[in-house]
C-alpha cells in the first residue's frame, strides 16, 4: 500500500479499508461451518459504509441492523430481505412496520413490551411477522463493561423463563410466527468458551420448545469474536464454530452469526498527517490532523490502536493526540514513535470497526473520506465531509453573511 | 413551555434551547466587567448552532473558535471578524492561511512549532498575524480529567518561560504581532480560585513582557464556568469577575472570556420519548428513542443530567436507557421515575452545552432536530436529518438497488 500516494490524492485524517482481506475473513469463517447449513449475517454497526456492504452482499452475507437506517444500507447495497436481522433493544412501532413491510428475515425481540409491539403493528398490517427472542444467559463475557451484554443486570434481551413463556405467546398468536433464537453476549471476546456455555444453555431452552411444538429454525449465536488490537491471541475460528456446533448436535436448524468488528476491525487503517510535535514538562505530543471526532474508541473505552510511522529512525515515548480542545482527544498514550515532522504520515491500525460509524463533527469538524483497497486499487467510497455538508440543516432562517 | 405541543410538530428525539435565558446569561456576564473594557468570546464548540450564534452576534458577542470549520460558522453567523479567536492545539496550515486572510481578531498560538508556522504563512501572505499565545500556568482546575486542561503534563499551551522566549521571538518577527495573551485551565470549574491564581501567574508574566515592551492588549481568561447538573453550587459570577479584574489593577487592557457551558449548558434539554419499559432481574429499564449518539455525555465522562417526567404517579428506581448496542449506552442510571409508557415524554435537563455538537450517527441513527424558544415562540433551527443526509457522501458508486 502506497500510503503517501493515498495522501496525496484523497487527504487525511483518511479511513483505508482492505476488501480483499474482509472478503478472506467472511470466506474463513464461512467455511467453519461448511458441515451446517448457515447464514452469517455481517453486524453493519461496525462498519456501515455502503460500498463495504455491497462487497459483502455479492458474497452472500446476511445483515444484523440494529435500526430501520441500517435496514435501509443493507437493502440498498443489494441484500436480499430474506438474510435480514433487525435488531435492539428499542424499536419504534414505525421501524417495525418498515421491517414487516420489507418481509425481512425476522425481527429479533427484545421485551414482552416489544414482543406485544410487534404483534399490534403486525396485527395492523394483517401479517405475521417472523421472530426470533433474545435471551440473556446471565453469563460473563470478560470484556469491557460497556459492550458486555449477557449479564442479566443489562438492558439486552430476555432471561431464559421469560423467553419461555413470550415463545408460547408468540406461536398462540395469528400474528407472530417464532422462527428463530438469539443471544448475543458481548463484543470483543478473546475468550470464547462463555459463548459455548451461551450456546449450551439456549440449546436446552431449545429443547424444551420443540417439545411444545415450537419448531425453532434459526440458532443465533451474535457476534462478538475478539480480534487482535495489541498482543492478544487471536480467537481460533475453528474451536469457536465447533463449541457452537457441538451444542447443537441431533438439531436441523440454521446456525447464524452476527460478527462485526471480526470482518473489518483488522482490516482498517486510519491515516493521519503530523501537524507538528510540541514538548510540555518533557512529555512529547505528536499533534496530528484526526481526532477523538474521528476515531472515538481510544477515549470512550480506553481502547489501545497501534500507530505506525513510515520513518524508521531511533523512536521516543510520546502521545499522539488530536486537535480537539479536550484532554481526553487522544489516540494513543505512551508509545515509541521516530521524530516527526508536519506532513509526516501515521497509520493508525486496526481501525475498520466501530471507527467510522461513531465519528461526529465535534469541534465542527468535518468527517474523513473512505477509501477502499481491492484487486490492487484503490477508489473512494466516501467523500470527504464539506463545510456545507455540515450546516445544511440549519440553513432554516436566513443568514445575510456570507461565508 | 408545552413540550407535547414540541413533540408533536417536530418529534423526538428534539433538542430545544431558549433563547431568552442564553440571552440574559450573557448579558450577566457581560455586565459583572462593565467596569473594564472587554470582550465575551462564546465558545462555538460548545453550541455551535447557527440560529444561536447569529442571536449571540447580534448582541455583540465575541466568538472563541477551534477549527476553520468553527470561524466560517461564526462569520456566516454574522460576527465581526475582529471579534473572532481561532484557538486550538492543532492547527493545520491552510486553516492559519484562511484565519489570517480574514483578519480575526487574533490567533491563539499553542506551541513554538505552531508560532513558525503562523509566522511562515503570515509572510507568504506577506501580512502581519496578530497571535496570543496560551499560557499553561500549571494549575489543577479539579474537574473530570478529560476536560482539565491547565496542568503541565497536557496537550495544551506552553509554560511561563517557553511563552517568554515565544513573544521575544514574535516582537522581533515582521510577520507576526503578539497583541494577547490566554490561558484556560478546564472546563465546568465549580470551584473558581484556580482561575484567579492562574490569572495571577499570568499577569504576573503580563508586567515583565511590558518591561520587555511587549505591550499586550487583550488578556484572555478561558472558559470554564461551571454549571448546576445536580446540586453543584453555581459559580458566583460577581466573584469570579472580581478575582479576575484585581489580578489586572492598574493595566489598561480588554479582558475577554470564552465561556461556552456556562452561556447555553442549563439552557438546553433533551426530549425524548419512551419506546417501552423493561425488567431484567428486577433492574428497571426505561427504554427511549435518544441514545448515546444523541447525548455522548452520560457514556463518555458518566456525566449526570437530570430527567424530568410529565407524570406526577410514583416513582421507583431506573436505568434510562437508548436503543443503541451497547451497554455504555444509557442516559441516566438509578434515577427515580413514574410508571411510563410508550409515548410519553421525558425532558433531559440541562443538555444545552456539548449535547448536540458531539452527538453521532452511530447505528445509523439520524441526529435530532434543533428548537429554540424566543419571546414565547418555538421554531425549528435545525432540520432533523434524512436517512439520504447520512448516505449521501457514500453514493459514490452505482448500488443498482433502491431503498
Ligand atoms: C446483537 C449484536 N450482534 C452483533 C454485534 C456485533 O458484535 P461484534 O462487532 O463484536 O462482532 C453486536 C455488537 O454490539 C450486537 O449487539
Ligand atoms: C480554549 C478554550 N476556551 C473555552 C472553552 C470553553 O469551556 P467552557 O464550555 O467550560 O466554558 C474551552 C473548552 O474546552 C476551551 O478549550
Amino acid at each position: 500500500m502506497d500510503y503517501q500516494e493515498l495522501k496525496n490524492i484523497y487527504d487525511t485524517p483518511l479511513y483505508v479499508y482492505n476488501f480483499d482481506d474482509i472478503k478472506s475473513r467472511y470466506e474463513a469463517l464461512k467455511s467453519e461451518f461448511k458441515a451446517r447449513k448457515s447464514l452469517i449475517c455481517y453486524a453493519v454497526k461496525a462498519n456501515s459504509n455502503l460500498s463495504l456492504l455491497k462487497m459483502l452482499a455479492d458474497l452472500g452475507s446476511g445483515f444484523d441492523c440494529v435500526s430501520i437506517g441500517e435496514v435501509k444500507r443493507a437493502i440498498l447495497a443489494g441484500a436480499k430481505s430474506y438474510k435480514i436481522i433487525f435488531s435492539g433493544v428499542g424499536k419504534k412501532d414505525s421501524e417495525i412496520k418498515e421491517a414487516i413491510n420489507l418481509d425481512i428475515l425476522m425481527i429479533n425481540v427484545e421485551s414482552s413490551a416489544e414482543l406485544l409491539r410487534v404483534e399490534s403493528v403486525a396485527k395492523e398490517l394483517n401479517k405475521k411477522a417472523r421472530i426470533s427472542i433474545r435471551v440473556n444467559p446471565n453469563i460473563d463475557a470478560k470484556t469491557h463493561p460497556y459492550i458486555s451484554t449477557g449479564l442479566k443486570e443489562n438492558k439486552f434481551g430476555v432471561d431464559i423463563e421469560k423467553a419461555k413463556s413470550m415463545y408460547l405467546k408468540a406461536k398462540n398468536s395469528s400474528f407472530l410466527d417464532p422462527v428463530g433464537i438469539h443471544f448475543h453476549i458481548g463484543s470483543q471476546l478473546l475468550d470464547i468458551t462463555p459463548v459455548h456455555e451461551a450456546a449450551k444453555v439456549v440449546a436446552k431452552l431449545l429443547n424444551e420448545l420443540k417439545a411444545v411444538d415450537i419448531d425453532i429454525k434459526f440458532f443465533d449465536v451474535g457476534g462478538g469474536i475478539g480480534i487482535r488490537y495489541n498482543k492478544e491471541e487471536p480467537v481460533n475460528l475453528y474451536q469457536y464454530a465447533q463449541g457452537i456446533l457441538e451444542s447443537l448436535k441431533g438439531q436441523d436448524l440454521t446456525i447464524v452469526c452476527e460478527p462485526g468488528r471480526y470482518i473489518v476491525g483488522e482490516c482498517g487503517e486510519l491515516l493521519t498527517s503530523v501537524i507538528y510535535e510540541k514538548i510540555n514538562d518533557k512529555k512529547r505530543f505528536v499533534i496530528v490532523d484526526a481526532a477523538m471526532n474521528d476515531l472515538l474508541r481510544p477515549s470512550l473505552y480506553g481502547a489501545y490502536h497501534e500507530i505506525l510511522s513510515l520513518k524508521n529512525t531511533q523512536t521516543s515515548n510520546c502521545d499522539v493526540v488530536g486537535p480537539v480542545c479536550e484532554s481526553g482527544d487522544f489516540l494513543a498514550k505512551d508509545i515509541n514513535l521516530p521524530d516527526l515532522e508536519s506532513g509526516d504520515l501515521l497509520v493508525v491500525k486496526n481501525a475498520g470497526a466501530y471507527g467510522f460509524t461513531m465519528s461526529s463533527n465535534y469541534n465542527t469538524r468535518a468527517r474523513a473520506a473512505e477509501v477502499a483497497i481491492e484487486a490492487g486499487k484503490h477508489r473512494l467510497i466516501r467523500k470527504r465531509e464539506s463545510f456545507e455538508d455540515l450546516i445544511k440543516n440549519e440553513l432554516v432562517e436566513d443568514f445575510g453573511a456570507k461565508y
